[in-house]
């Protein structure tokens, strides 16, 4: 298929036009970036496995209510979105302490969150997609009081199922980022990907703190094995989503 | 006056026991730092300038019914304060957008804040003195909520109290910072120093961006006359707090 200057390009994935103006094609790359892209390199099959992934989560997530911008994965590396306004804010959702919370905070990895902690940060690269209380996100004005109590609430749903089904794939999801768009009838839908690049995953029955880890930290942390990492993540949802 | 051992030295005072138990001797030293202590130098008198504006400053506050630890200005460079346990938490109040705010979210220098920002950071070096949000601080639990409301609450009094007061000395007081303590008594009180190195202050009839700045941000950006500011801010306040 002969694809249409790409309407944007960002470090995980390309977004084209289609014939149809409320839909865009998603081309998952197989680049990875961490630390804000100061960390660069490529993971093998990666745009296969996340494009698969999330195709099967964001499917799951919509028979179970929740809005999601996914239409189709129309190939390996391939889906079809709907069109939204991307709203810049990355929600991210931690039922355990990890990554930059602990950095921040001191506070010890794997420390349980109950009730999970739902966090905003700006999604700006150049500023370094910081955290932001809810004042600053108030000062920001970049959604409405009521379209972030929408993310806040959708994010919520999204743990509450992801959360389970990953558990029923014997893994842990420790924490997660998600992007939120409206659509043309106004609509808040969960957008951008849900993967191993977007969440931490750590194998359920693993106390080992670096063999238990399934995610893009293995990247991060340069502790090898990454490809099998997302190949194993993708075998056990497949599994679990033929199950069930 | 022959001093025992230090309690403990920080980057601006130093805090000696007295022969009374209840009773610390806080000395100001001349020592600046900026950029969590990674830049470093000295402002000539800046330890007497800023004793002695903040020993004016907790004075009159304490007449206005905000409880500081302050007892009596008892040398140039020296105050006793009650002793307390600090919480390591730095509580800012910004009337108006500038520095780290500016920097991490990309609001402009000098946007007005109505209501005034009250941000919580941690106090602690090493992880370079976060920002904390609600969560957060409630996850690392080193004050009680009570504790924390009272803070706020006593932050936004000083704020108004201090606002006025630097107005009428024909200075703006853009933001400020400041650390608490609970006496004996378990009461909350005001500790730390109110002072150039703590308060961003503008000239109010100044525009030029630069010239206007009275506060440790002459010697965070290099701008020159930064003993001349501290002079200028202190002769400012002692007129005022002589004619008010």
């Amino acid at each position: 298929m002969a694809l249409s200057p790409p309407l944007y390009e960002g470090k995980a994935k390309i977004l084209y036009p289609t014939a149809d103006p409320d839909v865009l094609l998603a081309h998952f790359k197989d680049d990875a970036t961490a630390f804000n892209a100061q960390k660069r390199g490529t993971i093998r099959e990666k745009g296969e496995i996340n494009c698969t992934l999330s195709s099967h989560l964001f499917q799951k997530l919509g028979e179970a209510g929740i809005p999601t911008h996914f239409l189709a994965q129309v190939a390996p590396q391939q889906m079809h979105v709907r069109r939204v306004t991307i709203i810049p804010l990355e929600v991210v959702v931690r039922n355990r302490a990890a990554g930059s919370l602990c950095r921040q905070t001191g506070l010890p990895l794997g420390l349980p969150l109950e009730p999970p902690l739902v966090e905003f940060y700006l999604k700006d690269d150049a500023l370094g997609d910081p955290l932001l209380t809810p004042d600053r996100l108030q000062l920001l004005n970049l959604a409405s009081p009521s379209h972030i109590a929408q993310m806040q609430a959708l994010a919520l749903q999204v743990n509450q199922w992801l959360s389970d089904f990953f558990k029923d794939c014997g893994i842990l999801l420790v924490d997660f980022k998600l992007e939120f768009g409206l659509n043309r009838d106004d609509q808040m839908v969960v957008a951008d990907e849900i993967s191993p690049d977007t969440c931490r995953l750590w194998l359920k029955d693993e106390t080992d703190p670096q063999k238990r880890i399934l995610d893009k930290d293995r990247f991060r942390q340069d502790l090898g094995q990454v490809e099998e990492a997302y190949r194993q993540v993708l075998t056990r949802v497949l599994g679990q989503a033929a199950a069930g």
